[in-house]
């Protein structure tokens, strides 16, 4: 049996094709629902029910806490595996795994010493949980981004956390963040009250029907759809104690273990984009095979111009897999290949040119099958409007390519500087 | 009063101006109506009464047959306009307009002397009686193509129609074709059975309740979802003879007439995307200027990447721009500057590149406005669907670039056969 | 007979055709040398008799002033049809034209009351002054740019004049500026000592022969070789009163006066480069379409690969010309068509749009001739090193869509201001 | 010490880093000579020595047979390092090593079973000629295409061999191929007179002294100017049968074992070619960070148009090296990650992607560093002019992108057939 993942991943270990079996398990009922899922912008509530009970819900999750053992290579295998079919529920998937880096990262923080041994106990009880519970089968909402822009910073932070009698009382608003209202519980980044930089910035365990929590304006997402990024409200919600991390310089120290992009894990969201443009290319590439000229009898495929489009689009497809592949091998190599600088540097670039390319190719195909696969509801027009997410998600290919110049110029103006001191 | 169309036709005559006057008049009736038209994908059926009572639907019908006088830049400066308001309803209105040609170019044919005698009062009745029908205020959809593809041609007809006691009984399926259920009239495209080339084609007035007329199933399009596209079907349908014309050779002899592609007008297609890319263009950027960044205070406009952004939105507006007047001062100016082969050449390639160019557009707008525009139903999710059409409809970028190449292969593979032979 | 510059202007008056076939008459001459001329590296120097005694160095000098009365559009037909031969003196021959608009722009500003009575007679004998020279056969290269870069200035001046008795002295370094060591003049831009802003910038009338006049080490061009580009060295470089525009201001208010980018006329620079480009397509398509396949007899240029380049460099021919016709129309019409900052905007954009263009169709035409054309002598690759040079000159494409960018931005920030302060 | 083929290797084994300190010896002749056999066009013929005397002329030939040892990874970080310093000379040694292949895949044909038993000693003998002559310090130029076009075939073979006593008799011209003039001894690819299919296609080795060998008239590249690509004739050239292998399909059998494309081994001319880009990169980024503008003392570089250009030029970069790397990994893998058709179709496009984005790498260069960096002669301007031939060597990127298209679409046919008929 050929796995999904091997297109991208080429070889998998005995291990990881176990896991993506579990993960394929659930791609039938996927399918089916995909559809219907985009047109009325619903996350299918049953698909928590079949995941965890695919026991996919700890994919990343050590096994030591019951998960399954997989690391980077398996999220990416996973999420390209489910984009394939409907990378909505997709996008949730991995917004759920990312919480595990809230887990592993601290854990990874104390063994390299960061934190004080008053310290150690309880970030490693907060971590611990977390990854219980993914294991477990609860499914995590991340909730880390806010509306407000800053110039300066790639997120900014208004949501609070002020103490209170046995816990903390959380106000604020999370904008993008998928299983909305439908995930167990809600990770939340808050800063608290009163501090002013990254040390004060802290995590918190909130349950879905808690009060003072509520979902924002339903998100009437151009693609995406049924991801449920509505995105949520918070007004004086308690959270008990012992299921927040507030210790000061947490998160900050938490992003120092990371090998890749801030906590980590976000390329696998390129690769959920990259599945479902491969998905789309399969698709077009059947149709015009498969359809012919009513005069010649030859294949529409055939025709100079779907030659022309055909051949772009592969190139186009293929640039992608690359770029996701060298960084998939740059944030997973023992030893690391490049230092962390320049494996950050290279993901903000790659980000871009996966989601370009990713857009390209379905546009392509857009073009190749014409006006009467143009529509709101086929695997085309489904297609563009859930790929042009990945032109803003996180961050556009300008920005990225922009930040990369910046980060160069400012080495190599160093490097001279140096030279000419020494 | 500054004069939307001026931004594409630069400087209007008085009577120019007066017809964009009442076109313009329709306007805020039609934005009212776009976004809920997009949302239900239905025209909105009193756009029909409004565009009858602002006097347009004989825009381009001359005026001793009571209508407004208008031509080509006066159509262009049409769709341009209303496009910029709702690009469905302008697309409708576009195809009403093209049945003028099955008027105006016949007119013309008898005027060259390509008809005999005997032929000529057959064609003229005809002639007139589709150009005071759309003076009188009757809107004709104009049903020519089919969703057969053939390699060799651009359009195959392959509806029929059969002599019968004082008419015709038409049998076909006719796919795209603007205001499906909502014109008064059909204008249909079919041969006559048994004839086997373009010489057999004809033209059939079919009244939209004609028992044997139905509407396809709904056409649920990504973009242009107003424009009432569905198709029809004609099952032993009869037309009078007086409402067709059948006159052997007639439909090639019109295309004898037209000064630019197939039977003219197509430019006016491109107008209205145009127009619909640069309402995209404007909202975009007073979103952006609008918006300020949380820390500076700066507008959001003005960050780098918005200023990338920006720039090559610009040039690519403006780009679009430059093809569209170029083809249209081609198509219009007295005498004509370039053979017609050569205005034929390049349209083939305007089309793409006004297409492709008024896309990219919107994929710019798109990646500057950033995920909370990226919404089903704003002004930049519709425009990106909107304008993805403009890829697909008629023929896409890859193929007029490729027909260009072949007709300037030929051309100079003759010029050097007659120079050797000389 | 069909003139070259029909191709760029469409439709000529019968004057421009007379000075369009006084230019064609030097082309027989300059496309023998230009081969020689661009291994050697050295301006032909017959080509300045030539094109003296052809009597066009007075070409858009007015007729009372003993010129041919010309405009911007006969010198960018002029620089088009001369590019087509030889890109190089086309080079020089423009910015020798540069020089009118240093007695054309004076005598407008003179004529808009910007001087005072005093002035005026001093402004207007140097205005004569030049347009007397060049109507008369005398060649006047002018040096502005110097090579010292400046992040807010376009232009950035060093060169210093000092008053001594009976004139000035001049010392200072002159970068790019064609014809150095040939031209009978240079026309030098410095500023006067002492002061910081634009009204202290100055002209002077060098004599080439004059002591203190150097030509800098020989400029070993990629491409544009014959333009004789070295620039000029400038020490203790006297210049007569008569000789020199000194009036307080005077530059700024003939930039004032120009309709277009800078001193105007700068859009010729790129006619000249699309003349080029246009001379390497022609000379592909019939290479191409001469040369044939050994097993099917089929040209080269009907391959499927041939066929995509083709339609490619097509497109983006016709897209230069698009460009550079809208630029023209605007710098030329009578009344302006748009706002002088509208029309500036455009430039900076146009300038970079057609190197662009212009660059793509040679490397379209490397692509199709192949290894056997890619040689350092040949057209294409001439061509290929010679349309370089138009990615560079002035500005590269980025730095004008940058420029737009921010004028927009700047614009629709002040709308919004002033509509919220009304 | 770092190593520059780490660059693209990312980590090499131990008895690769000796082999490439090996290469890197070479570095500093070649840097010193890079310029002025640009200049002048002709191959450095001291560099034979040095290449020889540095051990290296039996990079990839097997230890057993006195080579070095390496393998395909080996020669790309061969010419890749050596192309960062002269691509002229390593595009030579790039040819001379291609010549490997007709000793190393003959045996493992052998090893195969391929040949029969007579033919085993014969084809074993004349490959361990061509090896043990390359490890033996032997400069082989390899000469296989030839200028005639076929529509059909990507090589065509017109040069003929007739049998004669004691050998064969050559004659016929051969195109593009390296170190003409310069090598010991020719590698000659020719069919057998009377012969129809590339089952007779031979080959044999000439000494560049023997009688009938000329040297084409000189190449006058536009790039890669110093490798010696004249080309030969050869009239009546005698060749001692155990010079040559001419056991019928003897090529054809070659074809067969190769992993990769033709006979092997070409990724390594892109190698070269991105060792190049690499070179140009670096250098440009040294002189926009070093040089400053004079107003605000900050680098050129910190401009807002050269970080957009630097961005650009980065990804391009980085998208030749994804392409380049993964294709190595392919041809290198074992066990083979994808079937030989699929590693074959990945390199069509491969050679096209990597070419088009060096050039571009250079183009944004060139750009960013303006007109005082476009010189003939400095890095930036023959920088520009070396990496333009990687677009037409062996074929464009549209070729590719045609023939990969092609491959699918006969793929894709073919699994549809199949699926109809199971």
């Amino acid at each position: 049996m050929t796995l999904i993942a091997e297109r991208l991943l080429t070889t998998l270990t005995e291990a990881e094709k176990a896991r993506m079996e579990k993960v394929e398990s659930v791609l039938p009922a996927l399918r089916e629902a995909a559809a219907k899922a985009d047109e009325t912008g619903e996350f299918p509530i049953g698909h928590i029910a079949l995941m965890r009970e695919a026991g996919i819900l700890g994919l990343i999750v050590p096994e030591e806490f019951g998960g399954l053992g997989g690391g980077l290579r398996d999220l990416a295998g996973a999420t390209f595996t489910l984009g394939s079919a409907c990378p909505s529920t997709a996008l949730a998937y991995f917004f759920h795994n990312t919480s595990a880096s809230r887990g592993l990262l601290p854990l990874e923080a104390i063994e390299a010493g960061l934190f004080s041994e008053e310290e150690n106990p309880v970030v490693e009880a907060f971590a611990k949980k977390v990854l219980t519970l993914m294991a477990g089968g609860t499914w995590l909402a991340n909730f880390a981004s806010e509306e407000v822009k800053s110039s300066s910073a790639n997120i900014a932070i208004a949501t609070t956390a002020e103490p209170v009698e046995g816990g903390w009382k959380l106000n604020g608003v999370k904008s993008f963040g998928c299983a909305t209202g439908v995930a167990d519980i809600y990770l939340v980044t808050a800063k608290i009250a009163g501090t002013t930089d990254a040390n004060g910035l802290s995590l918190f365990l909130v349950k879905r029907e808690s009060p003072g929590v509520a979902s924002r304006d339903k998100w009437n997402g151009l693609g995406m759809r049924a991801s449920a990024n509505d995105g949520i409200t918070l007004t004086d919600v308690f959270v008990a104690a012992e299921d927040a991390l507030t210790v000061p310089g947490s998160f900050v120290k938490m992003l120092q273990m990371s090998r890749g992009s801030f906590v980590g894990n976000q390329l696998a969201i390129m690769a959920n984009y990259l599945g479902a443009a491969q998905g789309v290319y399969d698709y077009a590439l059947e149709r015009l095979t498969s359809k012919r000229f009513a005069d010649s009898g030859k294949s529409i495929a055939s025709s100079p111009m779907h030659q022309v489009i055909i051949g772009e689009m592969t190139e186009r497809l293929e640039t992608a897999y690359h770029w996701l592949r060298r960084q998939l091998e740059l944030e997973t190599s023992e030893p690391p290949l490049l230092p962390k600088a320049d494996v950050y540097r290279q993901w903000r670039m790659a980000k871009g040119s996966i989601s370009e390319a990713c857009f390209d190719v379905v546009v392509g195909a857009f073009k190749a099958c014409g006006t009467s696969a143009a529509t709101m509801d086929g695997v085309i027009g489904r297609g563009l409007r859930d790929l042009s997410m990945a032109l803003v998600m996180t961050f556009p290919p300008e920005r990225g390519r922009l930040e990369a110049a910046s980060m160069i110029t400012d080495d190599r103006e160093n490097e001279l500087f140096a030279s000419v001191n020494k």
